[in-house]
């Protein structure tokens, strides 16, 4: 069997030196350096001719400068004539840019799926993308993991009793049904109404939540509008305790600190999918490590053993 | 200006002579053989060297014939020095294959998608795919149309004053809104709740039905499942008369015949994306036509000249 | 060394299994379901990943259907990680579309020869193609074999004393050839002539067949217009009892009750490259297993041991 | 319309210049180079940005030479933002590397067609390839014609009353019928027997030669073999005068001093896709100008009008 | 003839502007949007369809944000049935990284040409690449400017009687003799010596300074460090005044600030290519614009005209 | 571990021979012919499945035919499976046509590394090409050798402490230096200075060497105008003995000859990159053998050790 090499960019190698734990492999040295004339190279500092490569590198912001390293990283490794290339991305932000909704617009998407393989990725790890058709605007393989099970652990030593599971958006609740089966908790899900081509609200709450302990679920969470809103929904259905979980938590603006100021939102929980600086973690926020669950897959997809008998 | 050159496969011949006629331009002859080892041969009969070549073809049962067919005439087409091939698919079946949603299934509407293009595809114009995203499968240029101004046009006759659009699906609403506008009446939509992992009904429906006249709304309708569903809802909500339209008018199974005995549905409306054999023509049944919307399509396609600003 | 990974499509399914057996391994499960709409959905279901994956489908009414199935199925296998797919194709219908002899028609062989490499066949075992050059369409290694060795095997334990083996054509004389040098017989062919563009008849026979057994040879048989032609030349030229032996055995129409029917028709021999229903195998019909030979050439181009070294 | 702009390699510059007198367009200059170290490099010297471009070089010897300066003049095309380049090959000498015979060989008939599409090659003009097959081989649009017309147009001025048509080889016989339904008069072909792999004779002759005036059609003659067998056995069977014609006229050896000492050959015929030196010109040798017919096929391919109507 | 569409993306709208001044057509309008997650997407806000279509993106910081930007308004383009596609890149800032120099590095100048046609260039304006091999990096046709014409314009108004051209590089000095011979003046170069693999300076002068005054010529300054050094070469050989020229004028770090203090440098000429903000323009900054330059190009390109013969 | 396979063409087969000696395998045998048309056919005589295929063949004069003989050669080992086929090429003639410096040239370094890749190259190994950029030219992996070490090794038995190393140009000083490092000796370069686009002499010298004894050190010798022009100004200057070492030894025209009869150079030394015929090997001639060095890096690309960690 090939030998493994494992490198990261500069995005988030906190995750990157977790997962090399796991897997009790040394994550090996890399080189960015930025020209005057403001030009990126990479270097990858461990020989990886016929490796078996993983470059870890979410798309997270900056996401324009970890895109062109992690572009560069595929080349140096492919010049470096590693065996195969494994692009370990657990956040793909442009999975979000997936549909042509306005004439003239790019499908960021797809485009930066086809960037990946021009520059030699042979295979992509993502985890939760926005929507399960992003799948398919790859043409190398992608192995697609969620973090369901991470999440619900975190919650599972709490009395459940009298909880539910509430999905913002219908469209995504079939995440939060399997959720609710982990836990063993009815689910309930937000109705999201258009009134205009613009205007977005939820208007209604389908299922039960009425005196309710509630676990919302989504898949991630930036400005936080949509939680906020249905928070709002909550409380008019006399809603219980709230904990918000996601798995990825970009937490733009002050999103944060905005959920740390509801008093009766008890925790925010997300993965580190997204890297998430001291500065930004309120009391209230739990990050769980999805860097064991990559970590897995990585040693089965090196081994050649099923990934989906795992996650699926 | 290059000339124009269309053909049709042997799906729905009449769609391709009705857009002809708007075009004023004839259909050119083609033919299909088939060996006697079932293996298909296609003949462009006449020129077409440095045209504009449209091949008409949506793919409906039998959907693997028409595929096949279809593959063949655009190698023909390349190889008969054609300038550009342009697929007009205002059908695109393979679209509902569009995520892995279990280990190891194919994702058809992004195999086909790279099929055409491996046989020549220069350009595909099509009509209402079932999902947005699968837009970005292509890696051609895609003409996106929806028929809605032709469905609107077809109800406007009729006093509106006490209707409402239901979309059977929330996730799908943002084309029931924008054809309510158009029809200026209020919008409502089912809410299917995931009770186990294959079990999905709708429980509940956003917006107020009662007493009101229902233009039900979808993009297409097979076995007609989900809109027997949604009219049990209605009925349950005291809803007074039942549209069902559709763009797609797939039909399978006896879903016609059992339309036709619901007393309170007054009508059923489709366009002829798909062809509807005389067999399966009930009384209520209502096919429009889509051919001037196609054909308006091609030339401006032809001609350069912006397609969204027609249909966006 | 990577595992090897067997699947089979809808084609002919019974070939695969007695490929597995003489390989001593399990034909792994795979599920082809068909919508409501009538398109296909292939899942494999036992890991692939990192395998060895060999896809047993030949190319045999339905044709199209069971091409697109094919397609569906090495989709499956790349989106499954596989290492490498083998095709698996003892029939491939396609080849006979070899030329261009008419303006602007398809060349189907070239077609669906790069169809398969888009969809993601990494190499293609055939047998007995329809003209050598096909070979070249492919822009994937091809193992070529033919069923010489099994074909003559059936016929060695008969009295060949006063044998002559019989080409239809001059222009495929050369199999011929081979297979009477394994008897160890003279061989004849029969001259076909063209007397206009689209009539060609069988005129002359090159070789003395007076007063001779007959074992005519053919690379396939369909409606076997070229057959019984031989067979009425054969007659005038005196020629004693006539056995017919193919690699290929499509039999449309009702070629087998045609030549079950012939008094001096001793036997009818084909291979299982083609599947044959009950309904069709008359009493003289002799089917031999190429099973054995497509096994062991599996075997040896997963071991990497060279193929022609055994087949040619 | 496009400008048009044509330029010719080193292989057969008159047969350029005769084209482009036909066409009433300059033969545009182009510059070949060759450095100290043997590498060719080639100029255009004449703007083709956005001009339809005809490279001229049929692929004749010395092959390679010809055919790595035919790839550099498609490179320069292509850097020169030329619109579209076709490739006047009028022989394509790698026609005959068609099929993998033995183990391990090169097929050099796709291969090279592969390299001519890799340099920039978006359509080929050629002319009676080696096996119909190879024209399956390109990826690009190919225009294959053939000399039928001009080999007959020299002959009908002949008393043919008494002639007949003979192909040397069942197997191509479909031109030789074209070409003698076009005299009036009838065909007879050489029938070839196989004896072994690598001992192939011209056994017999299909149809009545005896006391008539012979015209041999070949598509090539090279050394010659199989043309001196046949006349052997038109001899013995008692033909008459003996004339022979092929489109590819490539006399190496001495086949040309061979033919002119027959003293029952009256003529050769060929044309002139190959060009023949003048130390060749034997008095009994007939060289005949495809140049009309190759500029009436790029005036139509330039103008967008059907090839295959005038030559097929 | 297709009509034309000018689009800029952030980089550099001035120098678009200027373009489209000299051209007399609009610049288009487009729209750059950046999501909460960091993603850019692009709209391009006037029909592209059948448009030869230019998009004006120098690769200039940020050069990450800028090259995204530049490969989806490629995208989009494309997606919009552009007829074909020129990235007008003036300064191509990755043509730096154009070897690998260390074991395992990337080659962005090879690794972004292909990003760029993956994402739909078609063609690619640039002028004075870092190395001219960088030219052959792209798969597509390379317009190549240079700007010596503009620069000489601007000295030639000057008594340049004693004055000679210094080229700090004795490998770059082509460009510099060029120059020199248009103002008719002699040329020097200063000799890099390299004592250790990386400590490289300039020993010596060729060629004539002493007296003399200087314009010292070079392809780009970013932060100055080789013309610092030149200057205090040319000081010990006692030249006279200095002026410094060059195309690229990236002025990084304090380089302006430097190269205004020097008391014998009289004055820096620079194009636009690199857009220079106010707060760095020192008063003996001279900046050039290349925009008629470009627009006569682009006019060119798009007529079909010789480019070479205006610029070479 | 994969069997490693080393097959050589036509153009050195004696530095095959060597290469395969010091790694302990055999050459396997390989078959050229040449047809009467003069197409060449290869044939692998050794089994290649699945093997880690070497294909040894600089490109050498004559050219054109082992460039084409290559591009067969891996055809072949693609047709028959070969697991990855790796070019050895240690000259690489092609490298001087690298960039665009007339309207309308070839690049014919970039052409043929993608002619490389079309017919099947996964890997090149090369040796001192004559810019570093060609390496970017590659869309496979390269791993570029220089021979400095062999140079060196045959330099250091001297007395050296009265030597200077020599290059003749500046901008290839970088090899020069290193050269002169392994050495322990100082290190000159000739200065070019360009009078005119066509006239380019060396001017100067940088650095000492009076009264010194010279190597000097090119990457290659083809006419050998260079080294005379240089060994004039060391003359000039008062050099003492001069040797004269160099890579690629191509010694076109009589460059031996004219290096024999120089008095004051005592040695010529080159490597056996490209072959020299016995006729033209003078006394002075010394040819070390690269084949160690490229042995040992195959060693290494066949075990996946790293290459750059023993050459740079």
């Amino acid at each position: 069997m090939r030998d493994i090499a494992i490198f990261s960019g500069s995005a988030h190698v906190e995750l990157a030196e977790e997962i090399c734990q796991y897997l009790s492999v040394p994550l090996l040295p890399s080189r960015t350096s930025r020209f005057a004339n403001d030009c990126l190279e990479v270097q990858l500092q461990a020989n990886c001719r016929e490796r078996d490569v993983y470059l870890i590198q979410p798309l997270v912001p900056p996401v324009q400068e970890n895109l062109v390293e992690l572009l560069l990283l595929l080349d140096a490794a492919r010049g470096a004539s590693a065996a195969r290339t494994t692009v370990v991305m657990p956040h793909y932000a442009y999975a979000r840019s997936d549909k042509k909704d306005a004439p003239r617009i790019s499908i960021g998407g797809r485009l930066v799926a086809d960037l990946l393989t021009t520059a030699g990725a042979g295979r992509v790890l993502t985890m939760t993308l926005h929507s399960p058709q992003v799948h398919g605007f790859f043409s190398v393989p992608v192995d697609h993991l969620h973090a369901l099970r991470e999440l619900a652990a975190h919650f599972q030593p709490l009395d459940l009793a009298n909880t539910v599971v509430v999905s913002p958006d219908l469209g995504n609740a079939k995440a939060a049904t399997a959720f609710a089966r982990i836990l063993g908790v009815p689910v309930a899900a937000g109705a999201k109404q258009r009134f205009s081509d613009d205007q977005v609200v939820i208007t209604d709450i389908i299922g039960d939540v009425s005196g309710r302990d509630v676990i919302v679920l989504d898949d991630e969470i930036a400005k936080g509008s949509t939680v906020f809103e249905l928070l709002e929904r909550l409380r008019e259905r006399g809603a219980g305790s709230i904990r918000v979980a996601c798995t990825h938590g970009l937490f733009s603006s002050n999103a944060l600190d905005r959920l740390q100021e509801q008093a009766d939102v008890l925790e925010v929980v997300c993965t580190n999918t997204v890297p998430i600086g001291k500065e930004k973690r309120v009391p209230k926020l739990e990050v769980l490590s999805i860097a064991p669950a990559l970590a897995e897959a990585i040693r089965r997809i090196h081994n050649g053993e099923s990934v989906s008998s795992l996650f699926h």
